[in-house]
């Protein structure tokens, strides 16, 4: 628990747990037990035991240990007993290694906008090592700050050479999160079973309204009075992959399908920071097709 | 313009003047001097003009005219040479003829119970000679407040038997809104063209998602991070009317059908509350399957 | 963790256990292993540790433990070690014994008829034996659902006589919970030290804005565009008891004082109901002039 | 009212009439009169009453007439007598003549940062030749832009010579609009009386509430649940100018000082956007203290 002064000097120290299991009696104990016994100082923790008949507990542990780094072998090497014991399913992850995100945009910045604005003021801890576009319409916002910019043309017709190439650089930059950042491709089977639960995309709706194509049109026609956006999950199911966060804003008879779409811009660079930012922390854990998000 | 001091004191001399016409120059220029050529005094006044091909100009007033009851007719018939000339749909209402509304209900009260308290605290300006149901329920809260409850059992082999009992009651009590407060039957198409732009309906999603029964549980399926009511006049197709207003509360992984529910029930009443406010005001105008509402 | 099915049957079998001590490491899993040492299946878990000097850490838990009631004595004399150890300060509660709830009230009743429609719904998890008013507007709401009603008339030159008869009836009816749904009287400090945590108010503005009478009139004055409500534990330093819920709903220019108290009156009723059923469910611990709220 | 196609084609032709006079009969019917009889077609239209002793009149016209920018002198003209017979204190604005905004900044970039995304992705109708700040930290943000960028150093000492340097800076690029976007020094009441109306300042805090220094600071000891943002006109008052718009952000025990700054970001740069949008659309008239926003 103790939550000494070293915590705000070495932010490399940090480091979380994630822990999915059956619910069993005694299992929080153990955890704590596990942690407190190999030197971890509890910062944050979050639980959640689903009432479904099986009975999943999952954990969320965010602690300090000195010298973290050097000990984090023998920590994950301690824990395979209880892992074992329990049949938990974990993660360990660790501050010091950040995330290493690639940005995909077609023609619309606004996303990846707020994306830079939100990594420029340190907001976003990740580490971009590149942008990846089917336009050349973000080059100019991307390369003065210093991030490559893969200008890759793109059609149904060619969809396979482009992943290729893709996939390429994701291996290249040794890539952990794929931002869909109003990429206007549909990606293939293959190409989204290779990336599981890395794939966030951000869908101009609140879904499951209007799935797929033109949802503001479809908004407009409709006459509702509120418009959303949601982040989710990218599955090999359109726009039905695990949802992460999603918000409205309010409209009325006066918008028309352009102004639908400028309001529909702010909720959906919102939606989207908020879902990376809680992806980059380790926060969500996935649960067939729905997420649990430990704020 | 001025709104003089017997304003306050006589609510009674305030009409309403909606319009709807093809969008011409001059049109307001007209209608504000037809109005201050017959001693109107224009208390509000809210204007709109699609951008669809037809062009069709909406304008709402609300008024004060001293002595109003005893000049309606005269100026209903002073407005007839301008409504041919602009070829416009108008209607006049007047503050002193209350609408009388009929409430729905079947075995969830909460929105009854947020319209009666509207009602007595003298925010719903429209009087409830009676409700009906299809279970008894909510006798209790209704009768203590001197309102007539008609118990109507309902299943959709007896529909038309039951309807004609309903229309009977409509007609027997000079009924002009049909509020639909968790109502939880199917109407007949006879039974909604008998009453166009006069049922109120509060479903409980964020239409068009999840249209049809069992909302929550398809929420809870889904995942969603919010979950949403409406308000829709109803039609002839399911969960497809115009809609008047929607609104939405947070909820998250923790939250099972039975809080979505709890949590569901806060939106709809608070929901149902403005759509039948705004109706009750003439604010509401329908354009096909929207709506125009001037707040 | 696991939360066995008659969790569902027996509510009365539910405990909270509410912890505050210097923050040290180990805590968490002594207090994890007392509970699971006692038969304790943990239903939720929620802890913070300040970043202050002391460095106070807090944590609630809910637990199921068959047949509780007969084993709760048991439970608070095994748990005397471990509050020695850490020095907790602490408290258990159980489900089975409900709070015992008294509303105040003046002659503005929105509050309690919020209150009163969450408690029949079953949404407020206490008793209501009595309700206090220094008027007689509230009493046909209160009496027809079985709760008496003391009109006891209150003046700033009778405090005293006035507040005695309260605590009478407060420890006549042995009251855990003071409500004041506004209840615009001042209370002497003898009275507000007398309830501890105990006395929870609904203040109709965004504190610290508008601080003390006529709050809304001075909201007016002022043209802001929003406009809030304040629930707080009632201290001796007038409005400034720690606070424990916030809300705010939108205004703008066309609002006068009438309708801003309107507005407002919809927002201090739900301020007021998300408060008292955080408090029921002892989700709150103040802090200082603080509170921290366990969601 | 006849909204034609070259409206979509040519927004020069788009001008505005703000009026405010004494509340009379057959203002809105002469006003309607005037624009039709000189060729406009009305495209929105606002108006409001107050209800206080002096009983005010307030209207906002957006109107196109084809060719306006030849035809303003003759219409300005021909406004004169109606001017006069209802004694109207007006303004007419154009399209055409975009407003220039200087901003000032400090070392805060967000709400910099928000104008010039908006500004670059169209929103934002206005010109940005200068940027002030008495640090150099936004150096880099704003030259890229190829905006000039002004580095005065300032502190309370050299107010006078500052400003100096600051008014000549204004004449030279012949500023309408000074946006303060988190400047974080105070202006002399000569500067401010320099430029009535013209000046908009973003203040971090829900106002009243925490007029002054280190808001955030002040939130975090008194303990609310709810952060906010306000942006005002400048006068000579501290924090006390017309409030054009106001909104807030959620909070809960877990935030310290700095996370609230990080929360109250975004509601200061969104606050912020949506007050300077509104002025430069002319939709704002102040009204001794407060603001009529026509939305």
């Amino acid at each position: 628990m103790y939550m000494n002064k070293q915590y705000n000097q070495n932010k490399d120290n940090i480091g979380r747990l994630l822990v999915q299991c059956p619910d069993k009696p005694g299992i929080v104990a153990a955890l704590s037990n596990f942690l407190f016994e190999n030197g971890a100082n509890i910062i944050e923790s979050s639980q959640y035991s689903n009432d479904n008949a099986q009975q999943t507990f999952y954990i969320r542990f965010e602690f300090y240990i000195e010298d973290l780094i050097n000990k984090r072998e023998e920590l994950e090497t301690a824990f395979q007993p209880l892992a074992e014991e329990f049949a938990i399913d974990f993660a360990f992850t660790y501050n010091k290694y950040r995330k290493r995100s690639a940005i995909f945009v077609s023609k619309e910045t606004h996303c990846l906008l707020e994306l830079l604005w939100e990594w420029q003021s340190g907001d976003l801890e990740t580490d971009i090592p590149l942008v990846i576009s089917n336009h050349e319409d973000a080059r100019d916002i991307v390369e003065p700050l210093g991030i490559p910019y893969y200008y890759i043309p793109a059609n149904k017709d060619i969809r396979e050479e482009v992943e290729a190439k893709q996939i390429a650089l994701m291996e290249e930059y040794d890539i952990d999160v794929l931002i869909l950042a109003r990429y206007m491709q549909i990606l293939t089977p293959d190409f989204v079973k290779r990336f599981p639960n890395q794939i966030i995309n951000i869908h101009h709706s609140f879904l499951p309204a209007f799935i797929g194509a033109h949802p503001y049109e479809r908004a407009y026609n409709r006459g509702v009075k509120l418009i959303g956006a949601t982040s989710h999950y990218v599955t090999n199911d359109l726009d039905e992959g695990p949802i992460i966060e999603q918000d409205i804003e309010r409209v009325d008879h006066r918008d028309n399908v352009a102004s639908l779409k400028k309001i529909g811009q702010q909720v959906e660079r919102r939606v989207l920071a908020r879902a990376i930012k809680w992806h980059l922390q380790d926060r969500i854990i996935t649960n067939d097709n729905k997420t649990i998000v430990f704020h």
